[in-house]
């Protein structure tokens, strides 16, 4: 890389001043140099045949499109890389598109996932046959439609129909309010030819509950909906706009009786409807359901480690490029420096690092766990389900809060340029704060997470099984329950060597069981004078407390126990990353993003004032330790330009030139738009001269 | 109002079961009726004009617009509210538009601010005379351009020249490097006729810093930029597109000796340059501006107190009319309940409302401050800028990072429906979002307010004058120092009573001074070792704490004297006022917002454990008082269902079926997009094809 200009040069100094190779990093991340240099190839071929390869050429997707145009560049977007995982056999674009974000935002994103799965899941293998080749293939393209304009989160309260007519054998799908329309799906509005529909089943007069059916919503020859059928696109979002999340109102549409998946509930020709459970698969639907979902969330958790490095990345390249005034009492006659240098900056910086890196090595230790589910679930062994449940909706809103959260810091970071659609951080910041509301959204996550703590507590008084995997944990909370709620500084740990993993690991696993335990306590006193519903409701607060704190426990556990098997002992990169790792176990103390469990640290007399100032004068330590290292924990991630789409983050450090030639190649500076303005009608001349008047 | 589905039926009782009229609430926050009546006028013929009354109309700006359609529609709402405010003489619109969003989010915006300003302040009586009319009447639009690519916060790094040549008695304007590009003034784009430019007066070959030119950049008659002048938009941004934020690049532009605003240093024909201070005027210059930063910071203050109620209240209206589950252990059999019942959304939206209120009031408090400032100043008494110049930096930054995360906060409590475009929570987030970075960066403005109280401190110690705004204060903050920092529980304060306001004001005030004694300490230690700079920087994140801490205090204060002074004692709207600022006083210590100052309560001994719980019960009491009056708290701000521009929040709260219709309305709906998607070269109907094969 030849270094023109003052920028490519402290990029290059900031560069050269590593303790280790990225790539090293980067064979961690992705699991193997195999997928490393496979998934390089995937993006070259893909950025080369969307014409990406330059990075001084404005991408097209910030020349001022409107809505329709917005949307054609994704579609655009998504036949390449769906084109390129068919045709090179990979999947490396299932979950994360061209530029990381979740398949969710692609046109053709759901077909390979909920659309796909639910066939897979709930269909009869006849069904199977038919669909999945066809899915594969991409010969049509389907979406998942359950969100209705007045039900999300709470799918019992689904309104759209499902009639079952014996005489016609088929069933009526009807949206028979303007609630009941479906609202949101991905590819629904354009694109989709198809569309599972979440219906309730009514046949012989009874309503069966919601049921999945196969619904043909455009005509393969013209595109046109199908008669009865109204489509459309909910129109601009803050993200999400190269796909379109659309709505359909049904008006008694037919379809025949085996659009019903019928793997496991069925109407006979008669319009009997009953359910199969073989002996051999003892889970109902529901259960299979949660499975799925549960592994949605994983994916979700990992997707969204990416999405924060991105934003990280793009921080970090400008901050070592801007140089904004002097320190504070520093000498007039000092140069400006780099705003990485002050602390604040340096700060939220290595915070949001270290933060993306918490949440990826959480969803590889999730994953492992979830391998192990799976083939438990293969020998019907369903035991660890609820537990596995509960922790991935706690994992989920936990890590999506820190994304959003970290996301939108780091484009502040970026100061106005920050703002503006060409440093791509709008785009990321849009893209990742949707996985906060969409598959459960984060406060009802939570309060998944924390029924089952709460039940496994009340279950340990009952003389009820605890399950295996939380058995000594909340042995642990009885003991302060027990014991009694006063705080106490016990010392159950050597806290002689404050910053050594083992003890954070230990404070934080202490102080989540002491908030458990005083969020049952005040649950149960309450619940004494009320209904259960009416104490939970009025403990809810402290509830999430507890539910976060647990979750930072378990981030921390598996943070400590990867960063310390995953790199040769020793190694630069494992120094590095033990650094990582205690930095935010300590800034999380310290700087908590989310403020539910606040002070709790020392509010239950884990940690004391003084202990408190020791820890902030190691954070700075290893702030200082790891300010050289930001450059290769960014470029680990092996982010492509074109993926992170950023006039401030480019790998070269030429923020200046790439903004401005960028902001010169815009369509509305051609002339048309200053002409319009000012001679059109109502523009700005009239104006004027009506002001003269 | 006809109430036409179960929606508008929950508003409608939503509405009823409120304590107080919430026109007397209206009345304080817009100092009195008078000016409530004139405003809704303004609104109104506004509205009409723009076609904007019929609430179930699509409003243009959802339209799916291009860039240059966001642009000329911006256009068309800064004429009608400009020549709203010529014809009949007010300026209800000067600082916040029609949609309630800060002036220089419309193209004309600036011209009336810091253009007219800085005329007003830096130009000699016959500049005055030559611009301020044309100005007011609009004759030309003109930008502020001082920020360049390269060059923010920092005004001393600007690069731009005005070099006087003595033979052509001209000044010639020149951006020598790309980073001297003006790269963000607002307007600067497209619309403007002038701008004034900030640049380094060069003359008879010395540089004598950045000075202001008055410069035409466009034909008054074709509106092509002057030749030597380059002018474009940036593009897209988060938000403000109705306005062309532009850059504007100058190839030794010439322009008459008279463009320099004189009022305080000239150029004489020969080039000498000299500066004026008459002793009527003692103010230096560069304190002027100090003052015009410090009007701008209050706007800025006020403006995002009623940004943060817009979107608490769109989040009030959805929370109380959307059913969504029941609470958790609730009986099956029960009814969906409207979310504003969820704890969680119930806590989260009554904090967002405390918050709106209590910057509301620190805003009214300081504006008082300053009118007695500006009184002084006109009496040649300049003694409490610095004080009040610090104030304004420290509410600035606590005012807009409060705002702006509570934007955010409001729009994920709308769920998925708050993501999309139609629901106006996006706009109203970028927009106030802005203010956090824009006007001074928050943490160059934490650290303004810093160095002002710890030379505060340093003063009282080296026997120089403490102001007196602050000397009883810092006198606590030496007693602490002085005494030790161990933490101590002295009951300084009786706590007999801890919900009495001032319980909370002296706790609050406490707590700053002692997170800023140890700010202070770490500090003064740390520079025993090293530079002044070097000590700032290394303890940023602690005097940051202290200044957090600091407006804290500040804020309660002006929350509790306005709230207790502004209505009739024991009326039903003060009760209510006052169990706001309770409630904000409460949850700023269990869920802070920002976090430096996390668990510093309980760090230095201010609250225990025990004061802690009672004050989580206190909380859930006051939220359940506050549950009636959450309509009547956000109806009380006034907001036109145009300005809010929402399909979920507007009064009547018939959310469903708005969303629905405006959803149905969108142009890419017309059948348009779908056709392109699929017949296109490159469309979705020859991919498939392709897949078959």
């Amino acid at each position: 890389m030849v270094i023109l200009n003052r920028q490519m040069d402290l990029m290059h100094q900031a560069r050269a001043s590593s303790t280790f190779d990225p790539m090293d990093l980067t064979v961690i991340i992705y699991d193997n140099e195999e997928t490393v240099l496979s998934r390089r190839a995937a993006f070259h071929r893909v950025e080369r045949s969307l014409g990406l390869l330059d990075n001084m050429k404005l991408p097209h997707i910030y020349s001022g499109l409107d809505r329709e145009g917005l949307y054609l560049e994704g579609v655009r977007r998504a036949r390449v890389i769906t084109s390129d995982m068919i045709a090179h056999d990979h999947s490396h674009f299932q979950w994360l598109n061209e530029r990381y974000q979740i398949c969710n935002s692609s046109p053709f994103g759901m077909n390979f996932l909920m659309f796909r799965r639910t066939v897979e899941l709930q269909g009869t293998p006849e069904q199977q046959r038919d669909w999945l080749e066809q899915i594969d293939q991409m010969r049509i393209n389907g979406a998942y439609a359950q969100t209705e304009l007045g039900h999300g989160t709470f799918v019992r309260g689904i309104e759209t129909t499902a009639t079952f007519d014996v005489e016609a054998d088929t069933f009526t799908i009807h949206s028979p309010t303007p609630t009941s329309v479906k609202y949101w799906p991905g590819g629904l509005g354009f694109s989709c030819s198809h569309t599972l529909v979440a219906a309730r089943l009514i046949t012989q007069g009874e309503d069966h509950g919601v049921h999945m059916f196969m619904v043909q919503i455009r005509s393969l020859n013209d595109f046109t909906p199908v008669r009865g059928v109204e489509l459309g696109d909910l129109g601009m979002k803050m993200a999400y706009n190269g796909t379109c999340n659309g709505y359909a109102r049904f008006s008694s549409v037919r379809v025949p009786r085996s659009s019903l998946l019928a793997g496991h509930a069925q109407v006979a020709r008669d319009g009997t409807y009953s359910q199969t459970r073989t002996q051999a698969d003892p889970l109902p639907l529901s259960k299979r359901v949660y499975s799925t979902m549960l592994d949605t969330r994983r994916n979700i958790v990992r997707c969204v480690a990416f999405g924060l490095a991105q934003a990280a990345t793009i921080a970090a390249r400008y901050s070592i490029v801007r140089e904004q005034g002097r320190l504070m009492f520093a000498d007039a006659a000092e140069e400006e420096v780099a705003i990485v240098m002050f602390k604040s900056q340096h700060y939220r910086l290595l915070t949001l690092i270290a933060q993306s890196y918490a949440i990826l090595f959480a969803a590889k230790d999730f994953d492992v766990q979830y391998e192990q589910l799976v083939r438990e679930q293969a020998n019907n062994t369903h035991t660890r389900l609820p537990y596995m449940h509960a922790v991935s909706t706690g994992l989920k809103a936990w890590a999506t809060s820190i994304a959003s959260a970290g996301a939108t810091e780091a484009r502040k970071m970026c100061g106005g340029h920050g703002f503006v659609a060409l440093s791509g951080l709008p785009e990321i910041e849009g893209t990742v704060s949707a996985t906060v509301t969409f598959e459960g959204e984060n406060y009802v996550m939570w309060q998944q997470l924390m029924t089952y703590l709460l039940k496994q507590v009340q279950a340990s008084y009952g003389r009820q099984a605890v399950d295996a995997e939380v058995k000594e944990y909340i042995d642990g909370v009885r003991q302060y329950l027990d014991g009694g709620m006063r705080p106490s500084c016990t010392r159950e740990c050597h806290k002689d060597d404050l910053f050594d993993s083992s003890t954070w690991l230990s404070l934080y696993r202490q102080r989540s069981q002491r908030v458990l335990a005083a969020a049952y306590r005040s649950y149960i006193e309450t619940r004494n004078r009320t209904s259960a519903a009416e104490a939970w409701n009025t403990c809810m607060m402290s509830t999430l407390s507890a539910g976060q704190a647990y979750v930072e426990y378990m981030v921390l556990k598996s943070f400590i126990e990867w960063t310390s098997s995953t790199a040769p002992r020793d190694s630069p990169v494992s120094q590095v990353l033990s650094q990582l790792t205690c930095l935010f176990a300590l800034v999380t103390i310290t700087n908590p993003t989310l403020s539910f469990s606040t002070g709790s640290f020392l509010e239950h007399g884990i940690l004391t004032t003084d202990e408190l100032n020791e820890i902030r004068n190691h954070i700075h330590e290893l702030l200082t330790d790891l300010l050289p290292n930001i450059t290769a924990l960014t470029d680990a991630w092996d982010f492509t330009d074109s993926s992170l789409c950023s006039a401030l983050g480019c790998e070269d450090g030429n923020v200046y030139e790439r903004l401005l030639s960028w902001t010169r190649q815009l369509p509305a500076n051609a002339g048309r738009a200053v002409e319009t303005a000012w001679r059109a009608p109502e523009g700005i001349q009239e104006f004027f001269r009506a002001s003269r008047l």
